[in-house]
């Protein structure tokens, strides 16, 4: 097959009229091979498809088809093995590919499989396709991660704690209802993720540089071929659209935000103040100068990461702004943020998952950390019980709040007397009724609440999302 | 009704137990009723429910919920009408609302509205009820603007433009196709809009502060009195997720995106240069200085625009990033971009439907622009076939341009002799098959292609989508 | 007057050629008098400054001259008592100050103002103008906080507390050694504004549109009339340039996102868990739900907005990419972004003054986490001391905190005997060479380290700066 | 040195107390030295330098400091030669230097370096001092690209070109100027750049983990050492900023975005409708399906690239947001966004040079392009100098352009009878002296103008700002 390397396969693939030098620099920042590379398979197959349809229309027999199905098979083996050798003038992968199947199956077949296709459907079809395929990995982690959160959720369900507003102690919650928020919001990445897909999944193949294909192949065939839902309507915009890139990336930011709030949570939680998560040592790190540190770092590199994601979709959206439409070589920029952010997202979840599903929780330090004054609201809710307004009952029970705060002790412990020169409703009761703190988790049992019932209800609904999803 | 004024009304409604002062720049910092007062309505509307749910489990009797239906009747009224007096406390909306209700039915009724509620769930009620409203408006905007698209595109099928790729004359295409192909940019974004409206329709109500309602309302109930879809299944999600906000801007980003391209497009189109397109009168503006301007001001401002909204996108979810979970006091930094999102993005598809629909095109101008070397490709499918594998006809085709540079003709004029150098397949009928700029167009009959039938097709397929979502 | 609103003063500037009517909606859509009347003043001064170049170079009489000069002085007098009247057609602020001075003074003089003037170097002149003096009074904000926080760090150096690295406690130091952590970041912001102010101080007027000035107008003295560093050099860059609000817009990010980190600490350190720090009542707000909260909303407020100002950034910085050069109306949009900054800089860092000023702090808590496991590093550096490489005696101190943990006791109860097996260099006085937080402290006696005297050096070091910047 | 490799060289630096084992995915996520290896000479020299202060204070004897100096040299040489061998334990760059070192001159020797040391004030160092070298490099690409521009500026200077405000041919100027105007924008990037290198230059080294340095190491006689300007004067703040970094890449963000305009410029300007400029072949590609096509993807990559540089802005300054003070291991995510500016820029700023120098422009169609409406300006000052007032001049300059429409003549065309018509002031010699482009260009000679001399005084101005900067 040497002699296929002949007269063109080996020049760049549009030399035909140019006679000047590229300035070897030029040539470096237009070389996309080191990382477009990873779309081998997609770009393969993709070209597979492709060849049926030109079979299809006449443009190739049954022979030239089978031979370049068989050599684009052996490019794909090369890649998967490692042995693909690329050429300086190979720029990107669609033409390292072609390159490559023309030796091994001749110029003569080879040089046909680009009939009617252009570089610009070709890459808008590879990408698609390759994303498709990861973010179904993605879904599958995301999966991962939800479901190790509702299995903690639900075993731990006994595990009083402060809830926070304003990171201030605020009312009692279980630690299972803090597990769940957080499974609530990956939850809603999920089905925002499965709600995008149908616009990843739009064929362009067949619209050529721009204007469509001059041989009538078969796009309904191809997006069949190749797993699309649907194909690209409008030629101009199945090559210049990249806004499933763009929704991905905005999706992926919005994720890692919530890894970032949760990260946050486990962080301040695993302080000696707090104390009441402790990670594994799988996930932790120490300090080259202080022996007794222990670091979540994989929390924080997680937080910093949810960073990283959001300067991808940034970057990208600044680079599309403004462009003219079809396509224009700025889109180029839009594959090292879309890998980046990939990898970033499925190297995150896991290493998340792994993090939530190991650490250790402090039982007896979350429920130490529960005081009388967060009974406040059950204080003003139990005259409200009593028929007294909420707003006059919020100010009777601030008034206990400073009364017990002057007298250095908790509300808990003021007297029937105190609390009866505060509203004359008080009684006896209201100790048993009020200070308990499983009690006033009970209490909160409308859809939403941190009740026994209601956290078996939250674990039913996402067990029932992370199936239909 | 003044003396219900009198002892709590008046003062802030947390303020029991403080003795300090507020600051008065800290007041003015804190205080969003300046904003935030545009979601009146929703926040009645709101209040009116929830005062129906304390009537079932008997928080109210039913003569207190019909006195706070009609004091926040008569509340909205004095909003509508723009009576309403804001007092000094007044920091945002609801206390505001609720401040006045107690004026109007006294505060042994309007004291009680608030039982079990707190702002954290009130906030984010009015939030998404507020923003569902907003959303469906611009959806109408928007298919208003895909349909001024699609007419412009029936009636003006005739006529050809180059198409460009790299802003360089690429291959004959219809003006129709192009602009059909900025209108399934924003179908696009129509889809979009439709699959995210269920994740803002998920009902808050009733998640108190943060941990539930304790006096068992019915959720259930509250999201069908208000429209919502579901029900917030967790309350510490429930109070402290504002994805909702955050996907919605980063919608608008991109569909101010797909604004900031087409407007580049038609910039460039409305240079004297290309001098295809002319602006309506009434989107342009002059200049104070030299008297022969004209400017395309309207799509300047619109394209300037697009990096508005990604500002308010990227600093929201700035502000959001690395937050604990449940509520903290930056989440008020959601409205004000999200309410210059809304006001803009109207605007903008308003203003944008204007200029699409009233700006004249130069026809002779957009085909004088056609030139025969934009049928290269033309010239070398011509070859492919005849049995010529693509590689190589792209090769002869630019030899043929590159000939005719240097002989100062066009490829079209061209001797058969001279084709014949450059390959034998060349025949008489390369003249009559290839330089022809509405055959070129004509053969591009694939989905997607620019022929009459695909321009009719993609004109169905739009005007469908935009009856159904 | 009234006849000298007669025939041209009330229509558009630039109305002499056009025959369609505007857009209602693009009439509002291209409206900035609301936001850039705050201008006026510098409008105002630049007009008055450009009248006397005209009169220098004859175009207006000395008499004109001086009527502008009164005119514009009533202008201004009108905005500043709030009588100015806008008319409809008052586009922007320049629009408004001409055709308001045109009445007063009749348009015969008022209509020799503007020659060889465009608005295009009109308001790059404003912009700049204005920017100078807010950005003077912010620097004045910023001195006013650092100098808070440094007084503070002197008048409270004797405090300790745990220094934390990854939120774990990591080494002793001083509660003025944090503080004045955040006061260098400040700093640095405030050695950075000062060097950013030249390239603010850059005179645009004499631009003209964009080809400068047929009129031979003496641009030094312009320049020097207004206070100005220097000329813009090139009149397409004097009028297309809007760098100098990016850098500016940068600057309030960062210095926002010092704001957001000192904030998170505080709010941590205003956790029950932690307890070192109370907010006073003025910065602090309360609950509509729960009557004995407390919450840091001032320091939340400021975290929030680091976020919108970097919102402000980004959104502007997206604009801006890719235009042609010279002025496109995407530049109205950096003047909304610019004065929301400018209003959050100037509001937070005051605020952020008092926060620091009036917090009060608790030695009893701060000094109550210092743990013995924090002088780890002390015990490996005493090895050091006795000869042995560090880090073999990292690897003992290790051991150390590990042996302590396991036997439930401090590091400092460890007996001589236990350390005599984990190292033979041990001797007695390692018990009160190491175990002593002070003793720590005092010996990170090298520049920058947190002893008394570095403490001392950085309080004089601090207070140099804000005295010569 | 075998044996060296020992007891605990091999060991992860913090390994003391730690018995779980790293998830190999949490050991990858962390691991960084697959990029920071490129800071290995900033390493090495850190460490020498820090040697030499530990020999200084005692810690180190003379021997044992010129071992490390020739253990780190081998070090360097293995880097630079690539045959440095990095350990699966190796997780940065510091880590793999320190534990080569060991090998080389063993681990008595090789353990004591570390000594008050630790990795948070050695990475911000290395950060430090690489990032000097290399703005130092983009500084010279910097001035390079200006010096081209200027060059051509001042060769080029006979061309006149039509001057575009709104992309609407506004005044005829020189094309001198408008690349001027450009090379103004640069030049202003490159005094920011001279102007934020002494915030780079404050050494971190001997602030210890967070608390400084308990040797008494002389950190001015580090910071001489290294070549830094300042020592950083609070060990916190040393260790935990990374506002260096920000400020760089938002440098970088501004320099690309001044990139990106200036390639829209072009890239307009080689379309086959303005036909301005031509690209070398050495910068353009062409396509793999139209044989025809000459693409500026030059220009596009750079245009592109301004975005991906502004998302490692936004996303390192998100990174940041709302840390908590000193190090966190977030920070970690400074390192590859802005490894990533620095090449961007270093090859954009190259490439850009080689695209100016290169480009080939068509004089015939830049003055081609040139019409007599922009004149109208002209027109109307040429009655200002007859003494009427500007605005009624740009009136009847006006109507001159809207008479010239409806007779489809130029202005230039138009009788001295029909100018009477419009105002009583015009002569004869309006012809002359108005509808000549030279003329207008020449009349502009204000500072900052478009005339001869006033392009030679900005080509001397920049010419001294590079050899100053």
């Amino acid at each position: 097959m040497t002699e296929a390397k002949g007269d063109f396969t080996k020049q760049k693939l549009w030399g035909g009229r140019f006679t000047g030098q590229t300035d070897p620099l030029m040539h470096e920042f237009n070389q996309c091979l080191r990382y477009d590379q990873r779309m081998y398979l997609a770009d393969v197959r993709g070209s597979i498809a492709y060849s049926k349809a030109l079979l299809k229309v006449g443009i190739l027999t049954q022979h030239e088809a089978n031979e370049i199905e068989r050599g684009l098979g052996e490019v794909a083996k090369e890649w998967e093995t490692k042995t693909f050798a690329p050429e300086p003038d190979d720029e990107d992968i669609h033409t390292a590919n072609e390159r490559r199947l023309s030796e091994i199956v001749g110029k003569d077949i080879g040089g046909k499989l680009h009939t009617g296709r252009s570089r610009n459907d070709q890459v808008a079809t590879d990408l698609r396709l390759w994303l498709l395929e990861e973010a179904s990995t993605i879904k599958k982690y995301l999966k991962d991660l939800i479901t190790v959160m509702v299995d903690r959720a639900e075993k731990e369900v006994d595990v009083l704690m402060p809830g926070y507003t304003h990171l201030q102690r605020a009312q009692p919650i279980r630690w299972s209802h803090l597990l769940l928020s957080h499974a609530f919001s990956f939850n809603s990445d999920l089905t925002r993720l499965s709600a995008l897909l149908p616009r990843i999944s739009v064929l362009p193949l067949g619209c050529g540089a721009l204007a469509g294909n001059p041989f009538g192949v078969d796009r309904d065939f191809l997006a069949k071929e190749l797993g699309f839902d649907s194909v690209a309507e409008n030629s101009l915009y199945g090559t210049g659209d990249r806004d499933f890139i763009v929704e991905f990336l905005q999706w992926g930011a919005s994720t890692m935000g919530h890894v970032s709030r949760m990260a946050e949570d486990l962080i301040i939680y695993s302080t000696a103040e707090f104390g009441f998560v402790q990670l594994s040592d799988a996930y932790s790190t120490g300090s080259s100068m202080m022996p007794q540190k222990k670091n979540p770092d994989s929390l924080e590199l997680l937080r910093g990461k949810s960073g990283r994601v959001f300067g991808q979709m940034s970057g990208f959206m600044m680079s599309l702004k403004g462009l003219p439409s079809t396509y224009n070589k700025d889109l180029q920029e839009c594959q090292e943020p879309l890998f980046d952010c990939v990898d970033t997202l499925s190297a995150s979840l896991r290493i998340f998952e792994g993090v939530v599903g190991t650490l250790a929780i402090n039982k007896k330090k979350m429920e130490g950390a529960l005081t009388m004054d967060m009974l406040a609201t059950d204080l003003a809710d139990y005259l409200v019980r009593k028929g007294v307004p909420f707003r006059e009952t919020h100010h009777v029970s601030g008034k206990a709040v400073a009364l017990a705060e002057a007298t250095s002790v908790s509300i808990s412990q003021l007297t029937l007397e105190q609390y009866l020169t505060l509203n004359p409703k008080f009684e006896q009761d209201v100790f048993a009724d009020v200070f308990d703190f499983e009690k006033s988790v009970e209490k909160r049992n409308a859809i939403g609440g941190p009740s026994r019932e209601m956290v078996a209800r939250q674990v039913r609904v996402l067990r029932k999302s992370v199936s239909d999803n």
